[in-house]
């Protein structure tokens, strides 16, 4: 069994000292001051390893059973379900128009954070619902949104997002599901949906689905896609709830991980759907929460390590294996606990490097949607954009690598399930596939994002980037930081420059080396993150911490991502400059 | 459903072009000739296509059951298990004298190669009863070796290897089990064993325990370990089958891959046992066959790539999504191939790159076993000796990764159990933990290997790089395989050093880099066998080669592994040389 503690003093570290919430500029972040935020980290804390945490191996093991057309959830998972909605935390950052209580998005991130690290499988189906608010609350009418919204940010409605076909995932052009005008300008919806998480279960009265779908007119690929509000109970004009809509669930998916959630095929029969948003412009509907959905995905990736590594943590200091060859530290006990180790520590300090780097720069990157969609700043729109793929595709590969880690500090205990540390391996993984595989997130960055505003995003990180060392010019402390900051922004830029010359010639140049590239960024995301970090550390050391062994935690952290982790941006630059050549040598035959 | 089959173009091409088995010198090898090898490695490709793939979804699906003390395995698997005994499989090396054919090891890898890819659970039955077979062969008496060998050397006998407890694994000096002698020189053995693989099952109708126990006037620690051979049924002087012996399974465990093989908890209640070897003497009877134990883990590691690399490289050839940016390649059709996009052919080409480089280290290391058995090659024992630890470390790391990456072209449907590509990852999974976590062969290779006779099994390494490097030395086509290889041989002499200069200060210097040593070690290792390879496939060519695209891809495939990989080398190199600061620099608490 596997236990969970919130870290609220890492999140209030990010949130008070390094990005200064209340000093930011942002509208509503003036209310964010120090003791709120950790009156609200540590209720959700407490909700986290009370509630969610205990239901995590049951979700795993039993998983959902869909019996007569209705899928039954966990045992746990109703009464969990209902002390999240009775803790208002649902609607965090929903429009107090409807109900929600409108807190800035970095705060629902921390919060979140929490929930998926407690539970991943669980937290989704107030996940996915958030982000059908979320389109509904973009493109609806107002009717639509009246009569759908405070529901949904109750979830006493849950929502979902049916994009994937079997035949079509990443190439949505390709879909097949119709739908056909009604007299009364409703749509009939007519085709199956694969893999909608969430997509069927007990938690709630009603589930509204969002249904992409080709209208007649639109033309071919995605330019003839519509997106639909397809409830699975039709709902009254007194907001009651009337017949069964036409869509069913043909199958619950047998999956790797995220056992709790239900995956399941959705099959549409003439089912009732009315358009959301412009017709044929489905596709910019979908995917204007998409940084947004990204990054709640980039999340999953580093919670689910955040939660793999304080068990790892726990179980290297309580199990008793070997030496210290340096000398008996446990002199008592018939061995030494496995942190005495050095490849122990190592393998723990990647992790520990890398969850408080990823969450640093997730939270940054969720301060920038609150500024876009606070402030309306175009320039934030532009890096946070930037950032996305990066934040999504960088961030679950190396969280699912750091579960992995951590399940290796088990040993054989690591491979059995009862453990605990074979489901955060196994949850993990998903979140390198769904929301755009991570090869589409390094297509996303360098086919797209590069280049967009005639680079303008990407040179202004570059600025910021040397802005950020400049600043600690004279502070010998930081040159671990700003030398080997700057060394990997350089390395970056190179490998941009790179794409910029060869691009030209064939874009396959930049497609071959966009893998390297997004975990190149990832790496240079992450050293200016622990730049930030440690200079804030050093700031409180300075004016007498209160804390002083966790600000130097810190800081020798930082170090550690530093020397041991920015060396891989030489590994990608020289993948990068090795060109598409090798990565195209061979005729598909030669396979 | 996934398929398979057996590459033996490419083994072929390892024994007979590269390895060039028959002008070896080896005793034995003159047998191999190319008719024989491709007789032999043909018909276990049958037999692993037929049969053992299409059990492999159902060894996971189904698992083994315990009733009423007896492990039932899936369905099917009497029957195969039957057919590889019928097929004279498992005999392949074993001792003439015992009813083995007398076949070199390396055979017997590439055979074991194929019957992993096509189902590692199933295999491992016979491969735990082959250690047994080995360790009973190196040190049992002549009457033990009458009675159990021919027995286990057609497979009607398996055998298991018990060596872990709860709270031991890795420090056996800790280890309770104990055996108390009686006066008819046999012992009793009591305590309990866990993560026993093949510990109990139908498939055979005895089974042969190996136990490390502690009996009585050994000292403390590894010292006091003793061998025991504990049957399951007791054997009469006639060889028939006795009492049932007091062992009993006392759980299976619930996996997280693997399912196909029975992990089981034994416990041992006053069984009798026999001592194996000499008294006091477990540790170095257990560790005599540790080579050829962890050679086999290593083997797996790149073995269960192949099967997903090939099921990989069929979805991506089949499946339809995306254009070809730089034109249209299936204009008949609504999408072309997956195959066409650049990063899908940098996930394929990482994985055969590694699959057929790992595949020759574990097939060169395997000579040098028999070199060592056969003829009693010194210098063989040494360098296989240091080969060990990274064959099967490396090789199980990267052939998780690469799983994971064939994984990931599926997309949401690698996803899903269905598809069976997340079975391939979870089975690749214990490899990295078995028979030595990954971490205990990294301190194994840097604490003892690096320094072992003087260090001169490593200084024979590089002496073995820089005569492949020197003999292409006017041969410009060869020049993008030692031009990389001289200089990842040189960061591998650079860490090395390091770990000399640094190491005696304090030896956490050299143990804070093991890990990276380790991989470092092995993707020079990896560029040295694709010399090798490009080399033979370029004197194929010049022979007329029969097949020239074969040797061709050979040689692009050699220069992907070169370009994109080996930059790894210096990343690795530059964590070591960042020392042990960084790794020890937090107190236990700050974790």
């Amino acid at each position: 069994m596997t236990t969970y503690t919130a870290p609220i003093k890492d999140m209030q570290f990010l949130l008070q000292d390094v990005l200064k919430v209340t000093e930011a500029g942002i509208p509503g972040y003036e209310d964010l001051d120090r003791a709120f935020t950790a009156a609200v980290l540590e209720e959700a804390g407490k909700v986290a390893s009370e509630v969610l945490a205990p239901l995590n191996s049951v979700g795993d093991r039993d998983g959902c059973v869909l019996e007569n057309g209705v899928v039954r959830t966990p045992e746990g998972f109703k009464a969990a379900f209902a002390a999240m909605k009775d803790g208002g935390w649902t609607a965090l950052d929903c429009d107090p128009a409807y109900g929600g209580q409108g807190l800035p998005y970095v705060l629902n991130s921390a919060v979140g954070e929490i929930f998926v690290s407690a539970n991943m499988a669980f937290n989704m189906y107030q996940g996915l619902t958030h982000g059908a608010y979320s389109a509904i609350h973009a493109h609806g009418t107002d009717d639509q949104k009246a009569t759908y919204l405070p529901k949904m940010v109750t979830c006493d409605w849950t929502g979902t997002m049916n994009l994937t076909e079997p035949h079509c995932g990443t190439d949505l052009g390709l879909l097949r599901t119709k739908a056909e005008p009604q007299a009364d300008g409703s749509y009939k919806i007519t085709g199956q949906k694969i893999f909608i998480s969430a997509g069927d279960h007990d938690l709630a009265e009603n589930i509204i689905h969002l249904v992409l779908a080709k209208a007649p007119g639109g033309g071919e690929g995605t330019k003839g896609i519509s997106l639909f509000i397809v409830p699975k109970f039709l709902v009254n004009a007194d907001g009651t709830l009337g017949a069964r809509n036409a869509v069913s669930v043909g199958k619950i998916e047998d999956k790797m991980g995220i056992h709790g959630n239900a995956t399941c095929v959705l099959n549409y029969d003439g089912a009732t759907g009315f358009l959301l948003g412009e017709l044929h412009k489905g596709m910019r509907a979908m995917f204007t929460m998409m940084n947004e959905a990204r990054l709640g995905v980039g999340l999953q990736g580093y919670a689910v390590a955040e939660a793999a590594y304080q068990n790892a943590v726990a179980y290297a200091k309580d199990r008793l294996q070997g030496r210290d060859v340096t000398g008996v530290k446990n002199p008592t006990g018939p061995a030494d606990p496995l942190i005495v180790h050095p490849d122990i520590r190592r393998n723990l300090m990647d992790q520990k490097s890398f969850v408080e780097g990823a969450r640093a720069l997730t939270f940054w990157g969720a301060t920038l949607i609150d500024r876009v969609h606070r402030s309306g700043d175009a320039a934030a729109d532009g890096l946070v954009g930037l950032l996305t793929p990066v934040i999504k595709g960088f961030q679950t590969d190396k969280g699912f690598d750091m579960a992995v880690q951590a399940q290796q500090v088990y040993g054989g205990h690591g491979y059995i399930e009862e453990w605990g540390m074979s489901q955060f391996v196994r949850d993990a993984r998903i979140a390198m596939i769904y929301e755009g595989a991570n090869g589409v997130q390094a297509l996303d960055l360098v086919g797209r994002k590069l280049a967009s505003d005639g680079g303008k995003h990407v040179m202004a990180f570059f600025e910021l980037v040397k802005a950020e060392c400049r600043a600690h010019d004279g502070d010998d402390r930081m040159k671990p930081f700003t030398e080997a900051l700057k060394t990997a922004s350089k390395q970056l830029q190179q490998a941009g420059l790179f794409f910029m010359q060869n691009g030209m010639k064939s874009p396959n140049a930049a497609l071959a080396g966009s893998y390297d590239f997004m975990h190149l960024m990832g790496h240079v995301c992450l050293g200016l993150m622990w730049t930030r970090m440690a200079k804030a550390a050093f700031t409180a050391l300075d004016a007498g911490s209160e804390d002083p062994a966790f600000h130097e935690t810190k800081i020798a952290t930082g170090r550690y991502y530093m020397a041991r982790q920015l060396p891989a941006c030489a590994m990608h630059l020289a993948r990068i400059e090795s060109g598409a050549d090798p990565v195209m040598a061979l005729p598909d035959a030669a396979f």
